[in-house]
């Protein structure tokens, strides 16, 4: 298939949920031209050709970014230093390094490791569209429509690069935010990589119970929203928590403070204070809640 | 009104979610005749008549409870002793006394205080069935279809009192366990109130950060599943962890020690030991999930 005039020719390494709904919106906007998928799994990536989320596919992310004008690397946090390491020599110079990794620290690191000479085109990204599917049959139209994503651009990033990435999101539907990759890493710490530890670390310690089987037995609806994160993937979280492990170990502690505070407090039977720090949490929950729905309603 | 021939009469103090759809349920089945609501705002008791879930309104518990043949005390779980003292001297010999608190030990230790000698007429009990909802206008036909309720008699119960307690819950569309009450309390710690209590702390420890603000602006679904539970009634949570103390301490500490392994490994990057809590918790929730969803459809 040939390249549409004046469009850019998209590499998508790691075609699941967001590489290939990145690709499809892309598409759809008429921002890219050719799309060029890599993976491991040849079945996948028959299955996203076949879904027209791309249009070739590729074994070697080495020979795919040849002709590419822009590269999402779209992989497990963990598989992208290889994968930054291997396309490195064959980077055109013009071609602009993306990526959609849920840490940012991290991935920074591997691009100053991997992508030393590409620096000035290196935009890290975090999209944030959570979901339990994967695989390029999880690839969905509309996937970021009104959804955040957050770059972190380098001191290095050249301001056509960044802007590059800001704008292919933005005509995915998505609004975008610039941080700093340390700020980055530390509010998801304590939005997602938090409450996922705490999730599964609460489910494991009733697997532990004697009487396990009779607690899941009365567990409902509080229990079932409570505990929906802890069935998620468990070496994609193993990754993120290590890939964040320093904000992660941080917010653990800080939560464990408040949660000694809380014990002593019962302990104490101090109902004004249980009544208080309840309250607290219920208010800002309720004010969450009400900004959340107006902003994804 | 009349009492239906052959029916009993229902005397349900604290009409709100519980005691009103306990009401709507029974007149449906044709298991009451007349009911009785007694609250301490009579707006909510107008409400309660004027929507048909009770026939008759009164603010004295001691007076309603005359004719009764079965009294429902829906009211916090903080409240029962008063109401208990209030109602004791006035019982008739054959009445039976129920309650609906989300806490059994406690409720069991102020019956034998305040209903020494009622004892073979007491039959506690937790209807679960949650709801954010209050008041009687929550009160609502079929919130107890296909629900569990946990009846905890103490060794002192009649069986005839346990059983017309176990077939009126049937006849709401419950279905009826029993256990004592101190299994009954370990279970609930367990898996409703440890999760309230994790989730009150987590949101309170987020509105104690510097950017506090930013990390509410990139909560998303997982936040907010993980976090609904924090949006409860503060009072009510206060009393049910005050209640339930002993248990919840002991669910607390589990609980921290779980935490605790799970930080070392992750400050070890123990990536085997992660992956295989997170797996064994995924499993876990995953199997429970697909009980509840079989069980609850």
């Amino acid at each position: 298939m040939q390249a549409g005039e004046g469009k850019l020719t998209l590499v998508v390494i790691g075609v699941g949920l967001i590489g290939g709904s990145f690709a499809l919106a892309l598409k759809r906007a008429g921002k890219v031209g050719r799309v060029i998928g890599v993976g491991r799994s040849a079945a996948n990536l028959a299955r996203a050709v076949e879904l027209g989320v791309i249009d070739e596919a590729c074994s070697s992310a080495a020979d795919a970014v040849h002709g590419a004008d822009i590269v999402l690397v779209a992989t497990p946090v963990g598989q992208m230093g290889r994968v930054f390491a291997e396309i490195a020599p064959h980077l055109p110079a013009h071609c602009v390094v993306t990526d959609g990794g849920s840490t940012k620290s991290d991935v920074v690191a591997l691009m100053r490791q991997h992508l030393a000479a590409q620096l000035a085109h290196c935009v890290p990204a975090h999209p944030i569209a959570g979901s339990d599917l994967s695989g390029a049959a999880a690839a969905q139209y509309g996937l970021y429509d009104n959804r955040r994503v957050v770059v972190t651009p380098l001191p290095q990033t050249l301001p056509f690069a960044a802007n590059l990435v800001t704008g292919l999101w933005q005509a995915c539907g998505a609004r975008v935010y610039a941080m700093t990759a340390a700020e980055h890493d530390g509010v998801f710490a304590t939005v997602s990589h938090l409450p996922h530890l705490l999730a599964f670390a609460y489910v494991d310690m009733i697997v532990g119970k004697r009487d396990a089987e009779r607690c899941f037995d009365f567990a409902a609806t509080g229990f079932r929203d409570f505990t929906r994160i802890a069935g998620s993937h468990p070496e994609m979280w193993r990754d993120i928590a290590l890939a964040n492990r320093e904000a992660l170990l941080a917010e653990l502690d800080a939560y464990r403070a408040t949660l000694d505070t809380l014990r002593s407090e019962l302990a104490n039977a101090d109902a004004a204070a249980l009544t208080e720090r309840f309250e607290r949490a219920r208010a800002a929950r309720h004010g969450w809640q009400q900004k959340f729905i107006r902003g994804n309603g």
